[in-house]
């Protein structure tokens, strides 16, 4: 199980709006086949690992990290692809939510003479599909906070320098941050600051994320290197209706999408409403890279699940810019927590990851 | 030597003026003595260790962190007792600095007719002695800096509630720290809000490290916990010519000792020469507590060392207090730059440590 975990690990980021599920088939104590779910959600796990397997997953043992679909959607169900190959025995780390398939792939596998085994190595794959589980359960993306700051917490210098706080091992780690998620995320203070493109660089990809701009008056121009390079990597615009219809057109005109949300009373795009609608459009995991006032909101409105930290051996002072925006706390109680996952050099700086209680 | 240096560091915070040194003298692949410098510096660890090797000693090996001492000052040369006692062969970690001694207690034991082996693993025994070394060569104590704070960098909050913001493991490994100091040291601001005891405690220790407030104008009152405690633990004060006699001789009152410092322009004391004072007075390595203004002027003065950064699980946002104060840097590449020593979990924080490059 936990080689099909590594082994769905490498469909993170790529098969929305499916979950990244690996599988890994075993026979006479060989590995016989393996898979993972697809770029684009197909074709499933199993269905890679059994064509791997041909002939020899008959009586054979299949580790799956999510149980098997049961319900006829774009593909067969994965639990009648398993039946036919004539597996003898299936091992599952956890029950799927999607109420289309919730314990009936379960019950498939079983009613054919199958061997099931449920719930081997569950927290692993929890923590693997969070962004998959909390789509299906809360309709609402897993969100990772990304923050690269000196050790005092800073983002920039007072004048806006921040080019480069933490060194090159990082930065690549935060590519391959970006690689792992559906999209990446910025505020439109950041877009119109930075100009940046969003794109997971110098790793050999061969997909990209989404790249989205938290935007609500479409401030961020369709002249920038977002608005031209729509067709690298889709880019989504999430905005309110005080966006202005020219920049609405100018920016449809790129190829760019524009997603329409409602305003907070202060006219900021309302961000639980924004993030359920990028998880109708499919999204599992989103990386927000800032800037500071949206990763405040994110964390305000509880919308953040995970916050990855790199932390470079410099101190800016308190001009800096602050990475996170004011929080409104009235006592050090109502504090967000957060648990630490782990924490690591990293080149020169230290990356620790952390959860939001 | 490993094990001369962990012996060593036992006496770090309790052996000033004296350096924190370890023996291991081995007689036939058997340790027979152990020591270690001892509180108030003496008897030296040499001294020690040949007590409890007695008679084992004619032969054996001594390995020492430290070029055993040359010169008659409170007690007999070390190298002078490593002769009588017909030790073999001393194998040393590093050249004492110290002028009366260097390289002139190596030369003693070599006329004597010891084998000398100089320099294994002179690195680690480098950074034990850090606070003696820095010292002897620069007058200086070696500055360490704790800093206690939220992930976004932040000590407390907008009004000014600090408690607690790290675990109590945390805080148990702070009060560790300061007992592997000379002294502990904090500034005006802090003495005032927060009326420190700035003792170490749940530790069972049976010594106190010095506690010093850098307060210009004996703002400090001698009725705080610090001026009715002065003789559980020596009390500090480095203050200017601004502060009023009344002040100077209510504190003197009270048994805690006045350092008088020259002032910078703006009326604070003048940070270089302070620690100069206090290196004179013995001093080898002080625990920096804050606040954000000392903090802040010991790294624009390049007197700090390492920091130790106690990481929490919270956010407190950007309307929370900085842990470091304005630095006034001019450009990214003007910040301080630190180097990670180590980072590791410590019960729900993390911990990192920097040395400053």
């Amino acid at each position: 199980m936990a080689h099909a975990l590594a082994l769905a690990a490498r469909g993170l980021g790529r098969a929305w709006p499916n979950p990244a599920v690996g599988c890994v088939i075993v026979a006479g104590g060989r590995v016989v086949g393996r898979g993972h779910t697809q770029p684009g959600g197909r074709p499933h796990a199993e269905v890679m690992a059994l064509h791997q397997a041909g002939a020899l997953a008959r009586g054979a043992t299949a580790y799956v990290t999510l149980e098997p679909c049961a319900h006829h959607g774009h593909t067969p169900p994965c639990a009648e692809a398993l039946i036919a190959a004539g597996v003898a025995r299936v091992v599952t780390a956890l029950t799927d939510p999607d109420p289309r398939v919730s314990g009936k792939g379960h019950a498939l596998l079983r009613a054919a003479g199958i061997a099931v085994t449920e719930g081997v190595l569950p927290a692993e794959a929890t923590a693997a599909n969070a962004g998959f589980l909390k789509r299906v359960t809360q309709g609402l993306p897993f969100v990772t906070l990304k923050l690269a700051t000196s050790l005092d917490g800073r983002i920039a210098t007072e004048t806006g320098e921040s080019r480069w706080i933490t060194g090159a091992l990082s930065r690549r780690a935060g590519h391959a941050l970006r690689l792992s998620h559906d999209a990446v995320m910025v505020g439109a203070g950041t877009a119109l600051a930075d100009n940046p493109d969003l794109t997971a660089r110098g790793l050999g990809a061969n997909h990209q994320p989404v790249r989205i701009v938290i935007d609500s008056r479409l401030r961020h121009s369709p002249q920038s290197r977002l608005g031209q390079t729509t067709r690298t990597a889709p880019v989504w615009l999430c905005h309110t209706e005080a966006a202005p219809v020219d920049a609405r057109q100018a920016w449809e005109a790129t190829g760019a999408r524009l997603i329409f949300c409602p305003a907070t009373p202060e006219g900021h795009v309302a961000l639980p409403e924004a993030l359920r609608n990028l998880a109708d459009l499919g999204l599992t995991r989103i990386l927000c890279e800032g800037g500071a006032q949206l990763a405040a909101s994110l964390i305000r409105d509880r919308l953040a699940d995970e916050l990855a930290l790199f932390g470079a051996g410099s101190l800016l002072g308190a001009e800096g810019l602050a990475a996170i925006g004011p929080l409104a706390l009235r006592h050090l109680t109502d504090a967000p927590r957060l648990h630490l996952l782990e924490t690591h050099p990293i080149g020169e700086d230290s990356l620790s990851r952390w959860r939001f209680s």
